[in-house]
């Protein structure tokens, strides 16, 4: 397929992901404002951890709100955490006055765990005027302190008028 | 990449699908058995509809506990709903003693929906002995009857050895 | 993600897919006047069975321009042909003067094949202003006339202004 | 879905991938062998530029063998470069006497470019004895000397018994 409208609608979004402490905080303010609204992130216990320009890491506790049918954490939570990681790592490069809404997403399962809690780090690949593609990876942190992989996410995201 | 083995490795489960009502029961037992095993999806209110030979069918019914920002289903259930739909679906094509795996899925957001339920149908596109492809399509069926398209999802499962 | 305006960027294109045979006259030659501007799909030998609105399919039959390591079609080939095959599905339904460009894909191989030929049939699954979902079907025809599942692919499309 | 046996599954190859200069060229020549069997690569012109443990490197020069409408690379071929070099950094890490397929795969186009050639990237991100996960960027290098992002992939791959 024709490519060429893809290279305009992926022009890096340089203005948008020039940091700075204040930069940061208006980020992370943006994004926790959104993700506080967020019901299935509340209720499986999900925290947020981290917001950069072109950045978002999540934190999920283990608990049996997110397990699987051995016991370990369920393929579904992971997706959701992960899912969310791009998301909001591709909404700081969003201009003001936007949302996201994830078109699309591939998750790849690396490994099971139980315990300890995981961790997803999204971040922006390309951002763009009409599409921002993103990966994520999600880690297991054991109660040990262990880190071990456990997801990889790629993800494609768009931006949108905000309507709340 | 050499495609030989995997036509071999996905010689297709004739003698697993072959169908009949003591089949469907059993087949939904199976997968009953493994469901009501997941924190997650008990925990999400979500329940198991359909079972037969390459085909999985469950509910989600809308409540605070599935929402995003916006009050909408999240789609990080959405995609929880998919993956297990196309995952038991596999399981009725697994051999017996045998579980399966989520190896990666990807699924497309195709609207967003608030209130009434979203089911998840997934099918057995193709099964084999080392990877089962699977297809689902998630609907929203609104208070008023109207049904219409959420999401799509296209998924990778492997058959590994039942460890409960 | 918030999906909201998803729902409104796929919004179906009823008005633009309703049938008729001077319609789907005018959209073979829409979709084969971009079809044969592809130097890589007349190098390969593809060419254009069929095309509907919502729908797409092109042939590929077996030479040494398509082999992998083993003589079998090669995945990239497979790949490709599948690709196009959901893009010009989705061009069918995009409005007069847009063209469409690929923003992603994922493909499962299902199996392996040597001699005969390819035929990769494109869907829309669901159409839109800004995104239009696809699922293509690889099959093979083999010379005595079975018919095998070769790969599935699922696509996302964007459209876009033509600018030839 | 269960992931345990995917955990066991994905065990990393820390034997296969120890360095060393001897091994790295037994791994070039290992991958070189199934590299000048491809009917497709030789034929679009793509040579293979680097290799080492867990990673592969492509090169794909442009010509009219590889357009598409626009006369920009073709996704197809764009495809078709980075399945390959992920499936050989795969290769890699596999033991030996084993081939890899492509289970499937999930690419993001970024952005369009004519002229100069493509570079493919691929890394395992994850070995392991029945799965491997990797993924590959796709860049663009102008005759200019520039270079641009163009693609990025992610891939599934299996270890299969090597038939020739």
């Amino acid at each position: 397929m024709r490519m060429a409208s893809v290279a305009d609608a992926t022009a890096t979004c340089a203005l948008q992901i020039v940091g700075g402490t204040g930069v940061s905080e208006a980020i992370f303010a943006r994004v926790l404002a959104s993700f506080e609204r967020q019901g299935l992130m509340r209720h499986l216990g999900a925290t947020l951890l981290r917001v950069e320009p072109g950045l978002c890491e999540l934190a999920l506790p283990y608990s049996d709100r997110v397990t699987q049918q051995q016991g370990g954490f369920h393929g579904g939570a992971i997706g959701a955490l992960a899912d969310i990681a791009g998301g909001y790592a591709a909404l700081t490069v969003a201009a003001e006055g936007l949302e996201v809404v994830s078109v699309e997403y591939k998750i790849n399962f690396l490994a099971s765990f139980q315990g300890g809690e995981l961790r997803a780090l999204g971040r922006v690949h390309k951002g763009g005027r009409r599409i921002i593609v993103t990966t994520a990876e999600v880690s297991h942190f054991a109660p040990d302190g262990k880190i071990s992989p456990c997801a990889v996410l790629q993800q494609t995201v768009m931006p949108v008028p905000q309507t709340y």
